[in-house]
């Protein structure tokens, strides 16, 4: 046949990973499993497709435009998810009578954003999400703090942050300013601070009627960061009003971050910081971001908040909660530059390629790899077939095996350490005590 | 606000996965990835949404009228992939350069069809692939069916046959018997031997003008499936002639599944069978297909087979391999029935919950949980709020808690576990060597 040939490429936003990232994603991934699973939370999984009427429930977002929307098969409309929060409050609401609350619920899954791709932004990512569903109590604000801290940390990314903030402090300050009718639009302007700074920000506040005196006390706020939590709490008490919903937020954030401070044992890399805003349509407490130091401009490498009342377009049951997400996708684009170009630096167990050079029966080698694998210390690979002895050495390179193995004319098995250069010779059934020392060696 | 409330409901097809199943799957995908690390594998990841042109390259498949197809907010036609066959085919033809061959990748993500949804049947799912891809030898088949095999007995859920056929020994029988230019008809005929019967069988292959007596030994064929692979060999050897094509795929057989038995140290539960046709447009070689032998309503549990050539829509060069993939839902599917409602039996680490009493502060309760979590022998969930000592104990009975951990008055830690109803009394700094005795003890 001589057809043409369909060119191979994914759309723009949508990526490939490859075998080096794969590991490495897959690492990332078991930490943030592990965590969640410590922290006594099950996984849960809801459908990549939805009802659109489900996923544009709130209707005006900013979200709906970057849906991913059609007609499925009958005709119904769907999209797939934004993200795990709306699912989350549909499933929460759907399955209230077969779930334990306090609901403790991790989900890992894919959303699509039809957003403009640039690094670190795809329109296809991973969301890692844990939400706490069914209680308002500050413990649970301190614990999603914590496991956000203990993930970044075990992770082995680089430095970062987690900034915290409450929505009580600047809702209380906007009372103060009779702005409280203003709130969604000021809200809008003031997380714009680190794209178009002060000026950009004034001139959107102006353009809500808000007037000088109350621009230059909100741009006070949001500029009180501190180096300390105890600093920023100082200043910003100085700068709201001292009793009321701005006092009550900035006593929930001291106890939040108290407690965090217990459970995670220290409170290095986690700080109040009054700029924080997100998330303007779910968050009505705490809200954090998570922060790359080193490599800003990928954006939050996470965050998450606090919410009254989860799923009120599903369901009259009133949920509160409070939730968080791992930007795993972003942290690799931040990272991506410095993993080892080597699957071995990935691997949990060293990889072992056993070379193919016998010419009457597949059989030696086959039970060779059996005996190694068995073992369950080394990933065994077996070079397909029997050609040279030169091309097998390139292909174990290539794939970063720690070690070769050679079944000799002699029945012995000779073993080579890819990285010493180191070689010694066994019999087959002494081959992975060989290995272990060797390995131990290493 | 009093708003209309969105019914919460998932689309036909398309399931939640509550709690006791997420663990379990997380269970069963811990086995499969492990598994196809420990064979040299690599993870490897593509997007849900591809180009049309890429996914319905073949084009008039079956497959193209189940797929979810529709146009991006850029208006490019897109659709969701229906398995991960031909995304890895794309991937190999575009990343040929970046990969080392032969590749050995796995590539676990959801698929989805627009089938008409049944017991184990979806229409998102979740498929665990495994290809090695660069080389024809025969060790690649074997790998493949004792990575299958390997799996299935280590996720043990009951009792499991992998069935395999080489398409030569068919192909063989059609040029024998004048029938080399029917041969996609045909087998798509035998295949359905299982739902539709000799009879059915017949009346098909008679609309294909197969004239009665090869009707009759393609009959014998299909249905001449002994007790042994050596038995059966012998009686298809009986009916096909006895050199050619034919010969050489009862011997490529032979081979293979000795080969397995050397690696799987067993042949237990893999065998010839003769009626396994599958995968009419992919397959070339040896093909085979798990089946849950106490659950065969559920279908194929898995399978997979041999491929001359992997990405020929995409690229020129000529890439053979040979794959396989596990049915996760299925298997869920099929032994949904038997898995324990507690999250305990599928939790690695035993599950503490911590009671809240303390009226005055969070901390020793956050305290108690960060010792206990950072011996990394137990997941620790703390109950959120002061609330009646019987509600938080319902709680941790629900949650199928093994220990309760209560914050005494007088700064001792009462553990009680739940199962024996035997409490104990400790110090903070010993209540995880408490607990380990407790867990060790029980």
């Amino acid at each position: 046949m001589n057809r043409e040939i369909i060119q191979p490429r994914t759309l723009r936003g949508f990526a490939d990973t490859l075998p080096v990232i794969g590991h490495y994603q897959r690492k990332l991934l078991q930490v943030i499993e592990d965590t969640y699973l410590s922290f006594g939370f099950d996984p849960i999984q809801t459908p990549a497709v939805e009802y659109l009427e489900i996923l544009k429930g709130k209707g005006g977002e900013e979200s709906d435009k970057q849906m991913f929307e059609f007609k499925d098969r009958g005709g119904r409309e769907v999209g797939l998810r934004y993200d795990l929060t709306v699912p989350l409050a549909r499933f929460v609401a759907e399955h209230q009578g077969s779930l334990t609350f306090p609901l403790r619920a991790y989900n890992i899954g894919y959303v699509w954003r039809g957003d403009r791709p640039q690094r670190g932004r795809f329109r296809e990512f991973l969301s890692c999400d844990a939400d706490i569903v069914g209680h308002s109590d500050i413990s649970g604000d301190a614990e999603i703090l914590t496991i956000a801290q203990t993930i970044l940390t075990r992770m082995d990314v680089g430095p970062f942050v987690v900034r915290v903030n409450n929505r009580h402090v600047l809702n209380g300050l906007l009372a103060d300013l009779d702005l409280a009718d203003r709130i969604i639009p000021v809200l809008r302007a003031l997380d714009k601070i680190e794209k178009i700074g002060a000026d950009g920000v004034t001139s959107e506040l102006r353009e809500v009627a808000v007037d000088q005196r109350a621009i230059d006390r909100l741009l006070l706020l949001i500029a009180a960061r501190c180096e300390t939590t105890d600093q920023t709490l100082a200043a910003v008490g100085a700068i709201v009003p001292a009793g009321g919903e701005a006092a009550a937020g900035l006593a929930a954030i001291r106890e939040t971050l108290e407690t965090v401070s217990a459970m995670a044992g220290t409170d290095e890399c986690i700080r109040f910081d009054p700029s924080i805003v997100r998330g303007l349509d779910y968050y009505t407490g705490m809200v954090y971001e998570i922060q790359l130091t080193k490599v800003p401009e990928v954006g939050s490498a996470g965050g998450g908040g606090r919410y009254d009342n989860l799923a009120s377009l599903y369901t009259k049951t009133r949920l509160p909660g409070v939730g968080g997400t791992i930007g795993i996708s972003r942290i690799i684009a931040a990272v991506e530059g410095t993993i080892g170009h080597g699957s071995a630096a990935a691997r949990e167990r060293p990889l072992v390629v056993i070379t193919n050079t016998q010419q009457d029966s597949l059989q030696p080698v086959a039970r060779l790899a059996a005996t190694v694998r068995r073992s369950e210390l080394f990933d065994v690979d077996f070079y397909p077939a029997v050609s040279k002895h030169a091309a097998q050495m390139k292909y174990a390179d290539e794939r970063k095996a720690q070690f070769v193995l050679t079944l000799d004319d002699d029945g012995s098995v000779s073993a080579k350490d890819m990285l010493s250069g180191d070689r010694v010779s066994a019999r087959p059934e002494d081959v992975v005590e060989t290995l272990r020392t060797m390995a131990g060696g290493a």
